[in-house]
């Protein structure tokens, strides 16, 4: 990732902060003395692969430009539980003021990064690819995509201006398969490929002999890809194939890789956070 | 909920959008006539408690203000698999455009919702109130803490500006637990209570002593708060008794409440969102 | 105060500024020469509590971030007339632009700072304290609070969203006192505290038997307000006693705070604005 | 005024309402039943002219575009105390979230209003207009300067951007005021005109042969400026006289339009505000 | 065009009315009644292709919601000089204010326009189309494609994130055009193709080599496109070509495409605004 | 240029980053390796007046603090073809991220000033000036004029709130021209000048007579112009002549000037942009 990314990845999170602050830190106030200095700890909880530590130091530097997170780990790396990965030397009210915020992205993008990481692992020597879908947490697309990269995913397609996929309800609403993929060859960009879904047989075909770059199989069982895939190889070796939906899991991953997938799109909707802890000491 | 909320509420739908939306839908652009109306389906996947058809529907009138949604279950229901939960007609594109924003909101809400009544259920009959805690979706917060109220949950601490909440951390920073809750009893305002967090017998004689409103107990295990809640009751017979931490699972909520927890604040950072499906037909 | 108000405190400065500014300061660009040097000092031109310097500070940083406000007397600090209260060192163009808008705040909040001072002086040796009403100026209530605090008021109420406070409007649209309160009770976060405004002895009555914790006396006379004092202490010793409106003035705090109001709430629209200077020499 | 007005004096009614929503009504949520209908009034609690009743109205509609403020006098009539100034019907909580806000915009509005017109009563049967100075509370520049106008008062200079004013600290930083009024003549644009700050003959002298359209007279008492008025006089029958400063009160107004000033600048910090009272009543 | 662009075309409207308005319209403010209404006509000075209307009409439904254009062409047709191309009915302060920004508006996109058509009109019966490049003027790059569509232009690469393209600056810095074309394969999404700059033939050689899908020649003279794109062809049958840069004029434009063009990438950096004028008149 | 105008020259680039980014640069992150560093050179095509290099560094530095552009030329110095007129070193992909965006200002701001030029080099040696006109590019006032002033022409009037010009149309909507001097002169505050376009005898003597300060003829052929420049000399040695539309060219101007005009205003609307080109190489 290049730095145009950080701009956009680290935009929303004064947004975070306020959401969580509001007109301040009511018991920091209360409690601690102005300009106490503290030290931090980030301890992982279990084990996971670390996401979002840059996010964290962002969320301190945008409530004081001061602070600076120090990583023992990088974004990407594995670590089991009981880690130190990162430790900060800052004012107590400060780190206080953000830990909350810290923790909720670094544990749901290493959650993201965490569950990534178990599909690429589980295609391992073949040559399918993991990639996103859309069906993501809203909010919170650039994050995840990120997070999903540091997992060992690859970048899918990031939202609908960024490349052209027919789904089945745009064939239902423009006269079938064989219209729409016509249509969008001819209107389409000559920068942009053509991804179509598709579900059966006939589908293939239409969408093949149209010139369809990607075909995209959602829902199929492993055994209902398999067969399309390999009728859809017969058809054209330019071909690239996509699955994804509720029937792809970490455990069915695999077999959909070895079915001949190229690609397959996981949703990042229902990720499970692991743990991490944050302690304060005095300085 | 009254209508501040719903400003509120839906205050990042636009944001959402242009996530996904970027420069606009090409998939439409290049395959759907313009002014081409359909009629769109919501249909649920699994059992599931509803949450987030009126943000679906903020969704689409965002997009075009003529849209609307028709709902035949409302925001806080159960449904089956297979269950018709709204229908709308209107513009395909417009239908199309926001398709997976709304579904992605259905999807994490409806998930909020789901195990927040899992957890609801799980302490029927006792006196105990499933509450939010701060461990949230970045950007999501206020419409994770609806879904948990349409769940059977009630309202916990919003922020870090809504109430008086001293942690460890707070006490390890303030020269201990006696002095921390001294300084917050002085300085708050007089609409405010305080809360603690304690995880011994000794922490929880000291604020009980100071005058803490809430007792909090965090990752501490059934046993241990049994005890400790105990120990609070006879020092006290007003402090109110909340858990939370890893230990709070949908499994030990009971024997949480039967322990005498008049608050568990739960995590909405890992929750499954359900399947729904979107389908479109010509009008 | 800690740092989480300092970044609200200023959040609006850049709109005070541009609304002076417009698009440039005709004035300067007509007469300055580019990149001249200049000596700025501000001069109290009347006894008051001095409040807003680091508000101007920010100001001409908000203009320029290289200028530094090199201040004498702490915001919050006495001063008589004639007293040189900061000084700086800048461009000329830079100082004539942050001007008007330093001089403002200054003014504003410094009278803030005075008046309320005058209250807790009257208040001397009693128990009472002087708090912020919500009757405050439009997009300045975060700026008035903190002028104040360092006039020696403490924080009252925010706004809205900070505390329950049913009044007399409240009670006529949810039948009655006692059915408001009671509603109160069950609805609101375990973390908050409810206020009721009463005005006889009857919801003095019904307040403090439905568990009010402060009792809010709204344009009561001192005679008035110590009788239903007097009967809140016998019904309760931990009620809280709040009295404002138009009958209390700088004069007549003295007699409320000895009537055994525990807080008197100020407004903050009809302030005076004391003066100041701002004199520019050559560097 | 017309119509681009309102759309710049109710820009940041929204930001009034945030200040004071925060998260949303917390005692309307506990206490008024969702969409329980109410009749509002607003009752002037002493003589004054209105001024804010269009503000108030928009504070509502921003809450909830159904309601409607009927008001029975206009923003600029005087009215005695007792007077019943508006009413509404509408939902008892969007009546409750605006109360606040919309009392704090008309009791400053109409102090401003009420203000101005004291001093165009003190002038009444002279030639000189009550004009608006850049001493004004920061945010409400526009408003003020609106209910300025309802009082009689006349538009003087809105900013640093409209006109150009040579203030004795710009001709201390360019050379003097021979330098400052001749270069500025020289740079500004030819739809311009030139005030100068002036305080004795000499100054007077200066400014009149370099082409002065204004001169103005700063903290002058009334003997100083009527000395210095007759001067100029001398000199020219073209330029403005205008007076300001600590010297002009209501009580000396009449004084200086007597000494011959054309504009009587006057500030708006220090304005008082009258009582106005809202009471609520079920529908 | 489907309805996604018209939000994103006309978000910077009231940007383009607040940068004329500034604090509003002096001139009508001090000349015209309120409430006066008037008719406008907009009346084209010279032959051109329309485009902005839409826009012009926003400008003033921006204003005032009211307001409505009836358009007596549509955006995109072409008008002789004299032509009436619209007329409004509306409140003459409205009308006046938003003039000069509908009038700029119109102006602007309507050279985009024309250009754009004397560029399509003179590649008529060859393959060739006419794209957009992102030569183009700052803020207006969406405006100005849609005024290119409507003079009959088609959609190349809106920015950056819109396809790759690999240029001459990128060989330098990635190790040459084998390198840099081998890399983009390998990293790009699957939905994007990839478009190579080249300026000799062995370039073209190495670009066709490596799989790219579009080959960019920019500032070749005719013959030497020719010749190139003569090569092209001989080593694929799939690439497309585009030309563009300061050799392709209005009068060179069909010998680029008898070269075998497929796409001229033209510049709306230097368009010529037509001449527009709007006269109102009492209604 | 003072200060002031920088902050608001350069609040757009950010959004002018936006539309040529969107999501991030595809062809950088695909081809160049992280922390790759170049330079970079700036080379005019063409002869031209320069203006925009700072505005040039202003994208480099909204992309990454650290650049530095180093320019060769001021803004506002002619250069020839072939010309070095500034270079940079920083990071490839911030380079190629900024090329285009920095590229478009450079040109357009040049042939803005360029133009300008033109016309200040036509009336060399008359006592015209060249002033901006509202005929702008939408978005790209406060720019344009910059470079009008860099190209040697002066302030005209900034929009419609920044001094009051009465139009033809202005005089139609209110009873002919004598009332509308006369209201305008009545109503507008005293620190404004007053323009009024004229285009016969008889409303030069009118508002010559009702005191304009400016009279504008726009759209008058040089000879009408000059038959009315000496009527009007007759009525007043005061008044100011401006002359503008379309008979003004760099051709007419002299023309103009010598017949008497003081002020010519031009359109910046259909500037041609000057080559411009953009090189890297390997640090």
């Amino acid at each position: 990732m290049n730095w145009t990314d950080e701009g956009a990845l680290y935009s929303q999170i004064s947004l975070f902060l306020r959401e969580d602050l509001g007109r301040g830190d009511l018991s920091s106030q209360a409690v601690i003395a102005r300009n106490t200095r503290a030290r931090a700890r980030f301890i992982a909880g279990e084990q996971m692969i670390v996401a979002g530590l840059e996010a964290a130091e962002e969320v301190f530097l945008t409530l004081d430009s001061q602070q600076q997170l120090e990583a023992f780990v990088s974004d990407g790396e594995q670590v089991e539980a009981g880690k130190l990965i990162a430790r900060m030397v800052g004012f107590a009210d400060v780190l206080l003021a953000g830990e909350r915020v810290a923790l909720n992205l670094i544990q749901h993008l290493s959650g993201v990064a965490t569950l990534t990481n178990q599909f690429v692992r589980a295609v391992e020597e073949t040559t399918a690819q993991i990639v996103d879908s859309r069906e993501a947490t809203p909010g919170l697309r650039m994050l995840e995509r990120y997070a999903l990269v540091l997992g060992g995913g690859s970048i899918g397609r990031f939202g609908l201006d960024d490349g052209v996929v027919i789904t089945s309800n745009h064939c239902v609403m423009s006269g079938g398969i064989v219209a729409a993929v016509k249509t969008a060859k001819e209107k389409v960009g000559h920068l942009h490929k053509i991804g179509v879904q598709v579900s059966d047989e006939s589908e293939v075909k239409h969408a093949v002999e149209q010139g369809a770059d990607t075909l995209i199989f959602e829902d199929l069982s492993v055994d209902d890809a398999r067969k399309l895939i390999e009728q859809a190889r017969q058809l054209s070796d330019r071909v690239s194939i996509e699955c994804g939906g509720q029937h792809l899991t970490v455990d069915s991953a695999r077999a959909f890789a070895e079915a001949g997938a190229d690609l397959l799109s996981i949703s990042t909707l229902s990720c499970r956070a692991p743990q991490v802890t944050f302690k304060l000491s005095p300085f």
